[in-house]
C-alpha cells in the first residue's frame, strides 16, 4: 500500500509538516511493538494532536483505501500495532492530556496517549485509584490498554480495562466522531458499543477520549512471596485461597525459571531461589485497615501451609514491595533477554491451572520445546513463554505452531480461551478458528464491515485469513 | 402476524402439545410485564424445555418470518417482553435449572428461567455471592436481567449484570446455537459478543445458558436510614460519602412521597416519616469485619452530619434490615397502587443528582405533573415516577411526553443517558434519537441486521421507528 505524494501532501496539511515522518529510522521505530522480533514499518508516521485531525486523517485514508494503524506505547504482545500493509501509522503520542480528574464523580477523562502509570499517579494524588496495572504500565498507553482490554496483577480483585471504561470518543473509519455511551456507572441504553470497542484492537475506530471509572484509593497492603516445592501445588493453592473467602488484590504465579531469570536480570532484587523451589506465588491483599489485612494474611498462610512450601517472605517495607513487583514485572523482559521466544496468553477457569500447566509441559516435551510459565493465576491467566533455546530454526518454524495449537486445544477443552489480556492481533489470528465456529467468525467479520467497509482500520488483525 | 395452523402444528411437534397455548387467558397473561398498563398478547405462547427446542422454534419462525419474543419473569419496566406484533411468545420458565454451582472456580452455570433470588440463595448456601439484586429479584429471571443489563441496590459497589456475565449460550434467530465467549474472568479474544448480547433486550438472540461470576460471600453489614430536611442535600451527601473514601454496598435515595407511600403500602414497616423530612438515604456497608463496618458507619455519620438531617435509624436486627429493604423495594408497587404513572430510569454522574432532581421538579411544574423520585443514588440512577393523579387524559397524553423529552434533555446535558438499568424496550425507543446521532443509530440497526436479517427477534424494541 503506497503512500502517494498526494496523500503525503494532505497529511501535512492536516497535522502540520513537522508531525509527518517518512524517514526510514522513524518508520522502523514505529514498525514494531514487543511482539517477538516482528518489524512492519508504516509507509508514513503521522502524529495528530486533536480528534479533529484524526478525523481528517481517517477521511483521507478512507477515500484512498489506505490502511491506518493506531500506534500507542508499542508494548503490545500480539502485534496489534504492526503495520502489516504499511499504510499510515497513526501515533497517538500527542493525544497525551489528562483532560479532567473529576473527583466529585470519581471519574477521569483522558486522551489515549497518556501512559497508564502517569494516569494512575495523577489520580492517586487526588486520593483516587485506577486499578488496571499491566506489567508494561510504565510505558504502555491507556489507548492501547483499551484496544487490547488489558489486565494486570490487580485484575483479580478489581477487573480489567473493560470494567473501567464508561464512555469513549471514537473516530470512525469514515471520519465521523461519536461518543459510544454516557459518563455513567450504569447504562442500559441500546447496544453496548462502548464494550464492543474495548478489546477491538483498533480495528473499528480510533479512540480519542476515554471516560474511566475510579475508586477511592486504598491506603494499605500486605505483600508476601510463597515458595512452593511443587508447581502444581502452587496452582492448586490459588483456588483454595478464594475458597477460604479471601479476594486478594493480586495473586501471581511464577515458575522456577521465571523468577530465577528475573532475579538475575533485574538489579536490586535479592530473593533466594533454591533449586528445589518449583514455583512461587506473589500474593497481595489491600484495604484501609492494617489489622484486617494482617488477619487476611494469616488466613492465607493457613491455606498455603496445607501445601509443601518453604519459608514465606513478607515484604516489610515499600522498597521490598517495589523490588518484588519489579521482579514480577521484569519476567517477560528477562525471558526476552535470554532467548528468542513466543509468548502465549492462555486463560482458563482458575481451578484448571494445574491441569493447564501440566499439559503445557507435556506438549512441550512432545514437540521439543521448553516453556517458562507465569502470570495472573488468580484470573487463570497463564503466560506461556515458549523458548527457542537451542531448537533448530526448522523445528521452531514447523513444530512450535503444532504445539501452540495443542496448547490452545487444551485451554479450550478446559472452557478457557486463546487470550486473556494480550489480544489476538496479528500473531494469534490464525488460531481463531479453534475458538469460534465459521458463522461466529462471520458475525465478527460483519461487525468489522459495519464500521469499516473499506477495511482500512488496522487491517489483517483479529480475524483469520481467508483461505 | 398470524400464527398459521401449520406453525402451530410444528410448534406442538417441537415442544409437545402441552407446552403450546393459544387460549386468550394464557396469551393475556403473557402479554404484559410491569410496564404501565400495556398488554400485547402473543398469538401463541410456547414453553420450550431445552436449547435445542428453542433452536427449532427459531428456525421455524425464521422460515415463516414470524416474530418471537423471549418472555422471562415479566417484571420489566420498559416493555421489553411485550409482543407488539403478536407472534410467538417464548416463555423461558421451563429453562429453570441451575446447572452447576462451581465452587472451585467461583462461577455458576444457569439457565435463563431461574429467578434471581433463587440463584442468589442457592449460591449463598455454598458461601458464594451473586450481588445483582433488582428490586424485583423475588420474581424476575436471570435471563431478563441479562436482557436488560439489570442493576439493583448493590450495583454501586458490585456492579450490574454485565459485570457478572462471563459467557452465554445463545440461540441465534437462524436457530444456530453459539457460546459467545469463554468461562474465564478475562478474555481478549475477538469482538466481545458476550457484552454485546447483555442489554440487547432479546433482540439479537435467546440466551439459553449463562456462566456468571461469583464472589465469596460477606458475613456482615450495617444498614442505616438517614432522614434529610432538604432533598437536594441528600443528593449532595451521596457524592460526599464517596469522596470520604467509602464505597457503600448500597446507597439509595427516596423522596418523601416514595418512602411515605411505601410505609403505608407495605405491612410491617414502622418508620416515622415526619412532614419535614424531604428525603431519605438508605445506606449499607458490608464486609467480613464488624469493627471495620462500625468505623465506616461512623465515617458516614461524620459526612451526613454536615447536612441538615434528623435522627439516623440504625437497623439493629435482621428483621429491621429486612423491613427497611422491603420498604425500599416496595416503592414502585406503592406508587403503582396509588395512581396511573409512567416510570423513567434516568441516570447521570452521581454528583449531578441534585441538579437532576431540581430540574425534574421544574419540568413537572411546567407541564403540570407531579413526580415521585427514588433510586440508586450511588450510581446516579434516579427512577422518576410521573404520577397521573388528577391530570386530564388529554394532558397525560400530550404534555407528559414533552416533559419526558425535557427530562432526557437534562440528563443528556449532564452527561447522563436515558436508561440506567431498565432498558429502552418499547416505551423509550422513540427517545433514542436524543441520545444518538443518525449514523450511530444506523450502526445499531446494522448490528441488529447481522444477527437477525428477517427482523423476527423481539421486533419493535430499542431502535426508534423510522418516519
Amino acid at each position: 500500500m503506497t503512500i502517494t505524494s498526494e496523500i503525503l501532501h494532505k497529511l501535512k496539511e492536516i497535522v502540520g509538516e513537522s508531525y509527518v515522518f517518512t524517514d526510514e529510522e522513524t518508520r522502523n521505530h514505529y514498525g514494531h511493538d514487543e511482539t517477538e522480533d516482528y518489524v512492519f514499518p508504516p509507509g508514513v508516521v503521522v502524529k495528530p494532536g486533536t480528534a479533529q485531525e484524526v478525523s481528517a486523517i481517517m477521511k483521507l485514508a478512507n477515500e484512498h483505501y489506505t490502511a491506518v494503524v493506531p500506534i500507542g506505547g508499542r508494548t503490545g504482545l500480539s502485534g496489534g500495532a504492526l503495520c502489516i500493509l504499511k499504510g499510515i501509522g497513526l501515533s497517538t503520542e500527542r493525544l497525551n492530556k489528562i483532560i479532567e480528574i473529576d473527583e466529585k464523580n470519581g471519574q477521569v477523562i483522558t486522551e489515549p496517549g497518556v501512559i497508564t502509570q502517569v494516569l494512575r499517579d495523577a489520580v492517586a494524588e487526588k486520593g483516587l485509584f485506577y486499578p488496571v496495572d499491566p506489567s508494561s504500565m510504565g510505558s504502555c498507553f491507556i489507548g492501547g490498554n483499551i484496544a487490547e482490554n488489558a489486565g494486570g496483577a490487580r485484575a483479580v480483585k478489581y477487573g480489567v480495562t473493560k470494567d473501567y471504561v464508561l464512555n469513549l470518543e471514537v473516530v470512525l473509519p469514515n471520519g465521523e466522531i461519536i461518543w459510544t455511551g454516557a459518563n455513567t456507572l450504569k447504562n442500559s441504553t441500546g447496544y453496548n458499543l462502548t464494550q464492543l470497542m474495548v478489546g477491538s484492537e483498533g480495528t473499528l475506530g480510533v479512540v480519542t477520549k476515554a471516560v474511566l471509572k475510579l475508586w477511592p484509593k486504598n491506603s494499605h497492603n500486605v505483600l508476601m512471596l510463597v515458595p512452593f516445592f511443587k508447581a502444581e501445588q502452587a496452582c492448586e493453592a490459588v483456588s483454595a485461597i478464594f475458597r477460604a473467602g479471601i479476594v486478594p488484590s493480586a495473586l501471581e504465579f511464577m515458575e522456577r525459571d521465571a523468577i530465577d531469570w528475573a532475579v538475575r536480570f533485574i538489579e536490586g532484587v535479592s530473593v533466594e531461589v533454591k533449586p528445589e523451589h518449583q514455583a512461587h506465588l506473589l500474593i497481595e491483599v489491600d484495604g484501609n485497615y492494617p489489622d484486617v489485612l494482617m488477619l487476611e494474611a494469616e488466613k492465607i498462610m493457613t491455606v498455603v501451609e496445607q501445601f509443601e512450601i518453604d519459608e514465606v517472605l513478607f515484604a516489610d517495607t515499600d522498597d521490598q514491595k517495589n523490588a518484588l513487583w519489579k521482579m514480577r514485572r521484569g519476567v517477560a523482559e528477562a525471558v526476552k533477554s535470554n532467548s528468542v521466544f513466543k509468548e502465549e496468553d492462555t486463560v482458563v477457569p482458575r481451578y484448571e491451572l494445574p491441569v493447564l500447566l501440566k499439559g503445557i509441559k507435556t506438549i512441550g516435551a512432545k514437540y521439543g520445546f521448553k516453556s517458562v510459565c507465569y502470570g495472573h493465576a488468580g484470573d487463570g491467566n497463564l503466560h506461556v513463554n515458549i523458548i527457542k533455546g537451542d531448537m533448530t530454526d526448522e523445528n521452531w518454524k514447523t513444530e512450535v505452531p503444532k504445539g501452540i495449537r495443542e496448547i490452545f486445544d487444551l485451554t479450550l477443552s478446559l472452557k478457557g480461551t486463546l487470550s486473556g489480556e494480550h489480544g489476538i492481533g496479528y500473531v494469534q489470528k490464525n488460531y481463531m478458528d479453534m475458538a469460534f465456529s465459521k458463522s461466529h467468525l462471520e458475525i465478527m467479520e460483519q461487525i468489522k464491515y459495519i464500521f469499516d467497509p473499506n477495511n482500512i482500520m488496522n487491517p489483517g488483525k483479529i480475524l483469520p485469513e481467508r483461505n
